[in-house]
């Protein structure tokens, strides 16, 4: 790790840029927590649970606000150089990613809205859609600390995770798609909706992983392989 | 515009940051006849357009992937300040939205394929689908231009279009549950699908303006609104 969090000799400048793996990391832990609260709260059909998703998304985009705002500005006072500019490139893209993957939670928040007191789940599409929240909650726990360690390897691993959630993902359509299945419109719609948000969210935490391996190596994870 | 492009006396490295101004006006006219095609081929159920657009979204990665590479490159090189840092930051992240939005074009491509020689789309929903497809022309055309000439206002005045893209996308899913609707799961799967491709397709489009208002200004569209 080229620039140890919290190494007490860091000047202001080195320190702003630190501030940014912060504030990363608490993306991470924020969207992590949506998409949990998301996923428990369309399964349960719980209304309050959905609500604090969609209201707590304005707090990931206040962070991502803030990560640009600083950096557009360290960026007019500074003129960051290698490493010290990947850090504020990737930052910029990994908050991007992870502000996407707010939204995409207060999406599966908003389907259950809409569809309280009923849930957008048919009960055979439980099992899979707690198994796409579960593996989404492991690959952004990951990122997260791929982004916090800088740890290389860690980040490539997150390709495999990435997988499986496509594997889910054509399940999900094979279930609805059974030929003694008796859904309807608006569940086929619910569940391609849910379905989709799951698989971007797994594919943002891939990209925040990816741009772990650029920040610390130069070089693109798959020039690397 | 603070960089007049082709103007003579511009140095190597100045030549290389208008360079990318050029690729990424290349990719916006790539990604534009994409979506253009993969409506046709969609509304047609051509097999024959449908695989033409999912062949050459390759040049779309290729072209991003030289725009990524020399980016890296250039920043290995020089220093980046001021205008040109904004340049090399927005170029990374309009390419990463043009690249997607192939990408869109290409899905959209891909239910055409997996449908044909039937269509993916029910009649009623056909005249919508040509707006969309229309709307997303008109977006990226329009992108396209604001990325050549770098004009302020223009990329301002895409946020409308897009409004009209979630008017249209709205009306998709009422005609799908309309009470006298005979749709299937798959047909109500599909419809889903295309429908949330030319919606992000869109909001892409609406970023790369977007980020063109933040080369020119150093400031956020909504913070000049």
């Amino acid at each position: 790790m080229s620039r140890p969090y919290g190494f007490p000799m860091r000047d202001a400048y080195h320190e702003e840029l630190d501030a940014l793996t912060d504030r990363l990391v608490e993306m991470t832990r924020l969207v992590r927590s949506a998409i949990s609260r998301a996923t428990t709260a369309l399964l349960d059909s719980d209304l309050q649970l959905a609500e604090s998703v969609i209201s707590q998304d304005e707090e990931v985009n206040r962070i991502y606000k803030e990560i640009e705002t600083s950096i557009y500005d360290l960026m007019a006072r500074q003129q960051p150089v290698a490493v010290d500019l990947r850090m504020v490139i990737t930052a910029l893209r990994m908050g991007s990613d992870l502000e996407r993957m707010g939204d995409l939670a207060e999406h599966v928040a908003k389907i259950t809205r809409l569809r309280h007191p009923d849930s957008a789940i048919p009960p055979e599409i439980r099992s899979t859609i707690l198994e796409m929240g579960q593996i989404a909650e492991r690959l952004v726990t990951k990122a997260g600390s791929c982004v916090a360690s800088r740890d290389v390897e860690a980040a490539m691993e997150l390709e495999q995770d990435d997988d499986e959630m496509d594997r889910l993902h054509r399940r999900l359509f094979r279930v609805l798609l059974a030929k003694d299945s008796t859904y309807g419109v608006e569940q086929a719609i619910d569940v391609t909706l849910i379905g989709r948000y799951y698989e971007r969210y797994a594919d943002h935490a891939v990209r925040v992983a990816r741009d772990v391996v650029y920040l610390v190596t130069g070089s693109h994870p798959q020039d690397l392989a």
